[in-house]
């Protein structure tokens, strides 16, 4: 087992957000994003099989998905969305994100 | 896309953990557990592959491992190990915890 400090290992960026990665396996692939308030990771998707959570673990904003939908995000709340479907997020304060995508893109 | 806010849909109990499961697919189980001070997930291990993450969303403690190892556990700590390995949980404040474990048991 290995513990990973997200708060001393990943930090904030000026001009993006700050993404680390966290883990990879067979199984699943671990990132964690830093935003300042007003950075985006702009909504995407990708046409493989699998699904994907993403976890607020400080901060807050809008999780983006199709068709400019926007859905509250706040400290404890997880999406869950699949790959292929469109998903994003936007920070309104310093935000950290933990990403979850099995299988593993 | 689904949201799920952990805060509002699990709370705590007396006597034990609380546990609740925030998704299940073909491919990631996705668990939340929610500890009183003192509370503990004892030590176990399933003898299959695949790996799993223990995230601290609040509160602390103690990640616990075999024979008798402990890792101190604080919001924003990841715990990554693999299943067959042994592995718990021991809070020393109101904890909540997110556990993704993949493939799903």
């Amino acid at each position: 087992m290995r513990k990973i400090d997200l708060i001393a290992e990943n930090g904030f960026k000026e001009k993006t957000f700050s993404n680390m990665l966290v883990h990879d396996c067979a199984f699943v692939k671990v990132i964690n994003f830093n935003f300042e308030p007003g950075q985006e990771l702009p909504v995407h998707s990708h046409d493989i099989e699998g699904e994907l959570t993403i976890t607020v673990l400080e901060g807050g904003g809008q999780f983006l998905g199709a068709d400019g939908a926007e859905i509250p995000a706040k400290p404890g709340d997880v999406l869950v969305s699949e790959i292929a479907d469109p998903h994003g997020f936007r920070a309104e304060s310093r935000t950290r994100l933990l990403v979850h995508i099995a299988p593993p893109i």
